[in-house]
């Protein structure tokens, strides 16, 4: 399987690491034999259709900055969309920094990936947000496939635990932690006593926020991800301007306190069934699974008939994100027949 | 998709209930349009190949206490064998009593149905406890698949979590909490300081417990979860007599107390990795997803690269097995390509 990999950050390299520490583990179990035909950052691209290599290629971009600096195979300044609809593969994986405002240039790459009738992996939050009725459209009228596992839960598979381990069986709704910031920050006020402002530099120190942690305390990031969540759950086909949002930049810490003392502890919580949809501050119980510390994500699904089932696990984070890719790409493996196939197998929508 | 449906207690009449509530949904959203043929308990045999509605085989076996009583389809006295290898239909749902000893009468029922070209699915813990490397390599040579997604986990979807949605990453250990009546004594003697008696007592009041609960009490219910769960997570060919295992009998509720007030409550703990296998009393933090309260089951996977996925739920209950047993199911469903299509389609082992 040929896959063009777009963006090579934290994700994109501990995913290309991945691939070749896995690659007996793949033929073995999955019959999956991926080549890396190209590599595509923002100084250009490297490519060559015997396979780049993990060790080769991030150490010309820890070098050069940028994998165009490849020699033999570098293009400098040569541009995404050229290379994602020009190299020959059956894939792309789209691992460039989310944006939720006009969800570029991821949302470019996945629609000139799809238009060139290439399957899209992507652990992208923005284009989905913002379009994902429009996208899973375009897939199906491409026949391809887009898989987005790691736009959600980091590593924990809220998306697979949805979609596949429990088809058949009704969500009634929906409530999760889906920033992991945010639960750090309510966790270490909570605990520590700690203000707001001390809360997220401890979050920046150990590595659980970026520099600019505007869209966690907004609460934005977690609305995109319940607007992703809430398409694939309930076949919704809403985006992330249609959730109601309330972020945790306002709260009081006094609150915080009086809610634990009541063993109702704050959290950011994200609600979604087929008639509501937010974002906002709430008291759950202490025993509730949703109440988790520190840097965890947490889903509850309420089925039909009154049953509970929740997830937890570490949120977004470069090698856990990978792992979810990988996940995608055994996925889109399986759903091909035999492994160097032509787009075209038979894509289901999201929407039924 | 015709099925035989082997066993008519709790989970079975709640099966039977689920496919005729959710027969437009079923048939819209997977396709699946089931037709219970034959239902079998100790009594006897209804048989009809245009379909059994549950309203009317609930109705006989209420008023009779035995299907076989149905007017026109019932046959009374007819050994469950015979009904599997004889009624023609795609696939066996193996719903009797669990049995520690010798798997017995689901053992024979599942050898029979593999043997005469069906695919089974079951929520029947004995046969895949004392036997799951047999049974497996009987479905292979059969051309059949052996589903068995509410043996483990009640309705929440342990067994597919690994099999599906973690495909692709490598589970370095799993630690679960596997049997709800232990965890719900537990509880119990902790934060009511009950005696293991009282609790056990209100275990059964509740309907988390059997009237016989020796297998809860002693671990080996909860060994036999472990003994399916390795089998599937490490492809170990192991059985349930490989597992070391420890009870909560002797347990003491002074130790109980003092493990609570050091923030490390005790539960049991059931642990499997490629290396070890045992189920015994632990010492957890209160603040790892294991340490859940009440009547709940819990697994933790951590996986290679120091990373961890939990999932929390019900343990068994009629609703929730049943549940399982319909993903199942729908899992089939889609593994064969058309929706009456004879067995032989391609099967994969468990031990790859």
């Amino acid at each position: 399987l040929r896959l063009i990999l777009v963006g090579y950050g934290n994700v994109g390299k501990s995913f290309h690491n991945l691939l070749d520490q896995k690659r007996e583990m793949l033929r073995r179990v999955h019959g999956l034999t991926p080549k890396v035909v190209a590599v595509v950052d923002k100084g250009g691209a490297a490519i060559d259709p015997r396979g780049l290599r993990y060790d080769a290629v991030s150490r010309v971009k820890h070098r050069s900055g940028t994998v165009s600096a490849m020699p033999g195979a570098g293009r400098s300044g040569a541009k995404a969309s050229d290379i994602i609809g020009d190299v020959d593969s059956e894939a792309m994986v789209e691992l460039t920094p989310s944006n939720l405002r006009d969800g570029e240039p991821g949302m470019t790459h996945i629609i000139e990936a799809m238009r060139s009738g290439k399957h899209v992996i992507t652990a992208n939050k923005g284009p989905l947000a913002l379009a994902l009725p429009a996208l899973d459209e375009l897939a199906l009228h491409n026949g391809v496939r887009l898989l987005f596992s790691g736009t959600v839960g980091g590593g924990t598979p809220f998306i697979s635990l949805i979609r596949r381990s429990m088809r058949g069986n009704e969500v009634v709704s929906l409530r999760g932690i889906l920033n992991g910031t945010t639960n750090f920050v309510l966790s270490s006020m909570e605990r520590n006593r700690s203000t707001l402002e001390d809360a997220l530099s401890d979050a920046k120190r150990l590595g659980y926020a970026e520099a600019d942690s505007s869209l966690d305390v907004n609460g934005l990031d977690a609305a995109a991800k319940l607007a992703i969540l809430t398409n694939v759950t309930f076949g919704r086909k809403i985006t992330v301007s249609d959730v109601a949002v309330e972020g945790i930049g306002s709260i009081d810490q006094g609150a915080i306190l009086r809610a634990s003392e009541r063993k109702t502890p704050i959290r950011l919580v994200a609600e979604a069934s087929p008639e509501v949809m937010g974002v906002a501050p709430r008291e759950v119980s202490a025993d509730d699974p949703l109440c988790v510390y520190g840097p965890l994500n947490a889903m509850c699904l309420a089925m039909e008939g009154g049953w509970q089932v929740s997830v937890v696990g570490k949120g977004a984070g470069g090698l856990e994100t990978a792992q979810a890719v990988l996940r995608d790409l055994v996925e889109l493996r399986e759903s091909l027949s035999s492994p160097g196939q032509a787009p075209g197998s038979p894509v289901e929508s999201l929407y039924g």
